[in-house]
Formats: C-alpha cells, structure tokens, sequence
C-alpha cells in the first residue's frame, strides 16, 4: 500500500504509529478479548456478517457487551477498507474488556470495551501455495477446553505455528486423544471418495465460518459431507486433504508430517471446492 | 499513593496515563508474553530471586529471550518501587515477544521484547480477610495443557475469578478429573493432622514460589508434607484448607462451596503458618 496505513481504535481512525492501548487493557494484561479476521476481495468483505455474527456470540460466551450493530460494524469496516486503500487482504478486529486496573473478575459494568481493527494486504485468491498443495505437520493440542469461543488468548496456537515454520510448512493440525482437532489457525478436512470429512461441532475447536460454507458447497455439488473425528495416519492415507480458513480459503495438504497424500499434488476435489468457494465469496462481496 | 503513579516500559519510567503499547504488541494479540508478582513490604522485594527465576524458566520454555539479568532487572525494580513510593503491595512485572506485524509464527530473532512493570498498593500482611478467613468456590479448570507456564494467557483464570466474585468469595479452586488443580491465582492447600497436601507440580499447575516457601516452613515446624492429589470432598472434610500467593501469602480457608471447614475459623496451622511465612518474608527482603 503506498498510502499510510490506518488504524481504527475506540471510534479513531488513527496512524498506525499512534494506535496504542494502555498497559491496563484487559486484552494485554489477561487476554481477556475476541478477535474475527474477514477477508476482503476487490476492496469488498467475505462471508462478513457470519463472521460478525461469530464475534458477537464469542464475546457473550465471556460476558463482553457487543459495543457495535452489526449495520455499525460494517460501516466502520468499510471505512477502514477504503481508508487503507485495501483491494485483497484480511481485516482484523478485536474486543477486549477494556482498561481498568488490573484484577482477574471483571471490571465495573460500565467499563467500555477496546475496539481496535486493522487490514493486511494478501493475496488470497491467487495464492500460489493452492497450486503446489501446503505440507503440514501435527502437533499435540494444547489449548484450553473452550475452543469454540475465538479468544485472543492465543498462545498455544502461536507454538503450534512456530513448530510449523520450523519445519518449513504452512500450517500445523493438532491433535488431541488420536483425533485432529483442527489446524492452528483453520479446519481440517480429508476426502474419501465422495465423502469430505470434518470434525464435528464441539467446545473442542473453533466453528469455522469458511469450514461452514465450504461444507455446504460441497453438498449441493452432491458429496456426502461427514461430521466424524479422524486421525493423522487416517488423513495420511486419504485420497486428499485440505484445510480452509478465512485466509486461506481452501488450501489443498499435500503432505503431513512428510508422508505424501495421495499422489502430492492438490487434489480435484479439494481444487474444485477451492474454485467454488472463490467463485460463491465474488459473488456474495459485502 | 499521593505521588503520580509510574509505570516502566522499555527502559522508560513513564506517568502512568502515557503507558501504552502499539495494537501489534504480541501480548494484545496473541497473549505471547510472560508476568510475575512479586510482593513488596516495608517497599522492599519478597522472595523476589525466585519470582525472577520462575520469569525466566516461563520465557524460556517459550523461547522469548530473558532481556535482562536477575541484577539488572532487581536495579529496575527496585527503582520503580522507590518512584511510586510503595511501601506495601504487588510489583507486576511482564514481557512480551515484542511488536511485529501480525503472524501467528514467532517474529524475527531480533524484535526486541516489550518489557512492562508497575505496582500496586495494597495491604498484604495485616489483610483482614486473613482474620476472618476467606470463602472459596470451585470451577471446572478450563485452561491449557502448560499451566507450569505463567503466561498471560489468562481467561479461563478470569472467568474463575469472576465466578468467585459472583459468588461473593475472594478465591476459585479449579477441579479437573475429579481433583483440585489450584486456585485461580494460588495454590491450594489442605490441613490433616499433623500433615499439609499439596499437588505435586506437573504441567497441571504453577510451581508456587510462596508454595515452595511455606511447604520448607511446615517442615521446619515438623509437619508433614504430602505432594498428592485432593478431591473437593476431601478438602471440604479436611482438619483445615488455606491458599498461597505472592499477593496473599497464607490464606485460611473456611468455607468451600458453602461448606464449612473445621469449625469455620482459620485454623491453628493455617494461622501459624502465616505468621511463620510474613516473618520469614520480613527478615529476607531484597
């Protein structure tokens, strides 16, 4: 981007240089804080309101009023875009708690919350990892028992993202009691047949808004969509995989832990729903 | 605290209200960062070697580089209690992996840490509570697999917290597979005649630092000390129950979920533990 880039924080459109928060936010001091990531395409919003929809139940799991409507949220999200001159990339909100001093039970009801959103320039669309297929690897799954809720109390998934790069892969599955839970920061799928497979609906991850309308596009295009835990020797052996996720969309796995899947190239399957979901996310722009 | 209140960040002692780190702080995103507490009475440091050496076991069992020595950061200390005129409280110290674009994976080796203290005023030794003895409640333990880690990662921690506070207690014990982890922020205790149970430490709960200091006093007293796992029946049974923490100290138990231990006053070695903790912890000051 050649124009400065913009920060929105508590109602200001800021530079990113003077977009600061104390050192008594709640989100800094306990991680006591929500965060969605939309991506943008031709300057327009994906899939946003499932993900504002996401924010909203995430932040009543933790007792955080919603500060905004939606029709508010995306107002404010327009006017970052297109204050950032974003054409692709990702808009990153986040909701904390607010700022008071610091102890762990919630501050006085009338504390305001932290509102802060930025943007990232990416391809998405034409990323060229989809050509190749991603390799993986799996980790144990450290997080803690409410992994439906989006916090910002991340750490876990920053060390299974840090084992990734050290490999020199995209992305890390983790794994809890035999079965991938799901990616670091996405869901994870195998193909088997017609069928694409997918961990059920749990506290145990995240309800995935891509995993969501992939599922669905994957039905009316007549496959059997599976809700049933899986393991990493079972995906090893299937006839594809792949993860999707708000950045990457659908990203076909070619390899995990350095065993080939299928014959290591992106599979047709997980190519086909990748071209649906980019096809169904140009349409739908918000 | 009549004088205004400082507060150091990165080699600076700023006014309290200028304090603030950019939105791509690692610990507002991410909760990638570390903390610790140490108490200050009569402002001087209480067992604070030892909170410096769990600081640095935390950052480094997440590869974020200690960015000082236990001299320099004893130096900083120390001048931050001495600006803020603290005589008795919590000197709160954090360090984060620094600001960087936002990703998942760690950033370059050379980002710089965020380093952050303050303090808080507040009455340690004489706390009223410890007269009366404090209410507790229990809580599912909700947190991550790394509990040994003081991370910031802290809002499963919060909302125990603030369950106590719901139920108008001071305290949480966290309960998994039918025993007693910790308390939200202490470590908890058990009384049976002449013996105090503890849970032995594992990556199922913070290696207290004012948990190491009383069990070494109780075996001075000729206790016994039991390193095993509790059930909430057996503590609410138990002669007494008692919590500790650098903000606490020693706190009597004296009801549990509604259910009164003992006779519902602290208890005898609940009480002389205390005193033997606060004297010990008054002739050691750095």
């Amino acid at each position: 981007m050649s124009q400065a880039r913009i920060v929105y924080l508590n109602g200001e459109f800021l530079p990113y240089a003077e977009a600061k928060v104390p050192v008594m936010d709640r989100g800094f001091l306990f991680a006591d804080g929500i965060y969605e990531v939309s991506a943008v395409l031709s300057g327009r919003l994906v899939d946003n309101a499932a993900h504002l929809a996401r924010l909203d139940r995430s932040l009543g799991e933790i007792g955080i009023r919603n500060p905004h409507t939606g029709a508010e949220w995306l107002a404010l999200q327009t006017d970052l875009v297109a204050r950032n001159g974003l054409g692709e990339g990702l808009l990153y909100m986040q909701v904390t708690r607010g700022v008071f001093e610091r102890d762990f039970a919630f501050p006085p009801a009338g504390t305001p919350p932290t509102v802060m959103m930025f943007t990232q320039a990416k391809t998405i669309g034409a990323n060229p990892l989809a050509e190749t297929g991603a390799a993986i690897v799996t980790v144990p799954d450290l997080r803690w028992k409410r992994r439906d809720i989006k916090s910002v109390a991340l750490l876990a998934q920053v060390i299974a993202k840090q084992q990734a790069a050290e490999a020199g892969v995209a992305e890390a599955w983790m794994v809890e009691d035999g079965a991938v839970t799901e990616g670091s920061s996405s869901t994870a799928f195998i193909v088997a047949g017609d069928r694409i497979v997918t961990r059920p609906l749990s506290h145990a991850l995240l309800p995935g808004i891509t995993r969501l309308a992939v599922m669905r596009l994957a039905e009316e295009e007549g496959l059997t969509v599976e809700e049933r835990l899986f393991s990493v020797e079972e995906a090893m052996g299937a006839d594809e995989a792949f993860y999707t996720s708000a950045s990457s969309f659908v990203m076909p796995v070619v390899r995990i832990d350095g065993t080939t899947v299928g014959d290591g190239r992106p599979g047709p399957l997980s190519r086909r729903l990748r071209a649906l979901y980019l096809a169904m996310a140009r349409e739908t722009l918000e």
